[in-house]
């Protein structure tokens, strides 16, 4: 990785069409970390966010996002810097942003977006990765072997499982699949971390985790935190309709699972885990 | 709104094809906060997260939140309930779940899934709306008047700023463009969300706030998160190449926000706040 990240991520990926496969390159979206501190006259600091973002525009990532959660106005703010502190790894320099304020640190304790905590100025996504090895093992290999016929299916077999999105057209979804392409079950969610918990939900409360013999299917694009998830639940393989993050394939690759990206039609692109697929 | 809410919304809308306009009914996904608690042994209480989220499998939906934040296992997990009680509001008792452990309530104090704190068990889309209102005015009917062809071009016109999605496919967009449908400033980010806080921020860092003449054009879909960001940022007409939620209706409709829908060719539907489309 380069000092700064930039907004596209190159590497290597396996394209499959119908049942032939080749090598190529592919530009991934940088997915990143991001804290966002704010700084008080008095020195109070608080970390009042962390976010996975692509990398650019991050002043005014802040900025915006301060604006809408009523948190800080333009005339609140002082100055906008990274931390880019000569001690830092170099990849953590710029995933980390400074909002001084003229005016004290709102008080608002439940405002964390959502993420993971870190207590140093250096989150990055190989941090984020590091944190997750302390709770998640890598998903063994094991012996889920999958034709491309069988991934080329999924997304049909998706769509005729969601009830709710023929009707309204607004919702993600998320199918748990057997190795044959059965389908086990789906959900559906105007959020799409929420239609993955609500399967993976559905398999812990039946006492069926860790889902070692399964594929995730998503309506969407894959994300650290969908892959995080399917780690935690022990799903080896997930397969997207559309693009992965680049955090996503290093997670992938950095767990031992296998990640399918672009599946439509014959066609799909594997960014991870090639090992698991008949080629 | 009945007393448990399901997963579609039905409502009037006003669909436009060319430059014709008819009435008709559709069908939209729900979208109501839910508030997770976790309840342990010795009495301790926490709201773990508050997320926004389509109603159905909300108990399955908080066993796989819990489980992969890796906070409780299936085996931890003793019962899980709405909070029901008779006091409530109706359209409240089905958005607080309660998930009794056998263990400990774990001490992660970040953990938040950021959205509005509430205090009470009760926690509802109208809740939500009205603590917006305290720091958020209705946004005044204005001289902006959107023609049709202003709006069919929007779509495009966003897809050829989009420098990375043309590399990667992966990248969600939001365009901020004037009356006579000219771009003023676009941003990608792989969060939705980020996209706009980008372009928000652009335009307060830039001392252009309210955006009172301004359209907000994203590549997705309209979520209440994305209706409260345009409203703060005081941007009157909000405009998506896919489904609105119920609760990103509700809410445009509450404020006086315009929200258009399946903005895609020569069609759209206009959602709420119609009166600044010319038919």
């Amino acid at each position: 990785m380069s000092e700064r990240p930039g907004p596209t991520t190159r590497i290597r990926i396996t394209e499959l069409a119908g049942p032939a496969a080749r090598e190529r390159r592919d530009d991934l979206a940088t997915e990143e970390p991001l804290e966002l501190r704010l700084a008080a006259p008095d020195g109070t600091r608080r970390t009042v966010a962390i976010t996975m973002r692509t990398p650019g525009h991050d002043f005014e990532l802040a900025a915006g996002f301060l604006h809408g959660e009523g948190l800080a106005r333009h005339g609140d703010i002082a100055s906008i810097a990274y931390c880019t502190d000569e001690d830092l790894p170099p990849e953590a320099r710029y995933n980390t942003v400074t909002v001084r304020l003229r005016v004290p640190v709102p008080d608002l304790p439940a405002l964390d977006r959502h993420f993971l905590t870190s207590s140093a100025c250096g989150v990055c996504g190989s941090a984020s990765l590091d944190a997750l090895r302390d709770r998640c093992a890598t998903v063994p290999r094991g012996s889920l072997l999958l034709a491309p016929e069988v991934l080329y299916a999924l997304p049909d077999a998706l769509r005729k499982a969601q009830g709710v999105f023929g009707k309204t057209g607004g919702l993600h979804a998320a199918g748990l699949f057997g190795g044959d392409g059965a389908l086990a079950a789906a959900r559906e969610d105007v959020g799409r971390h929420n239609a993955v918990d609500k399967l993976v939900g559905w398999a812990s409360l039946a006492g069926r985790l860790p889902l070692a013999e399964h594929v995730l299917m998503v309506s969407g694009r894959a994300s650290y935190e969908i892959m995080q998830k399917s780690l935690a639940a022990g799903i080896p393989v997930v397969c997207a309709v559309s693009a992965p993050s680049s955090l996503a394939v290093e997670l992938a690759r950095g767990f031992g699972l296998t990640l399918v990206g672009f599946l439509r039609g014959e066609r799909c692109n594997v960014y991870a885990g090639a090992e698991r697929i008949i080629t």
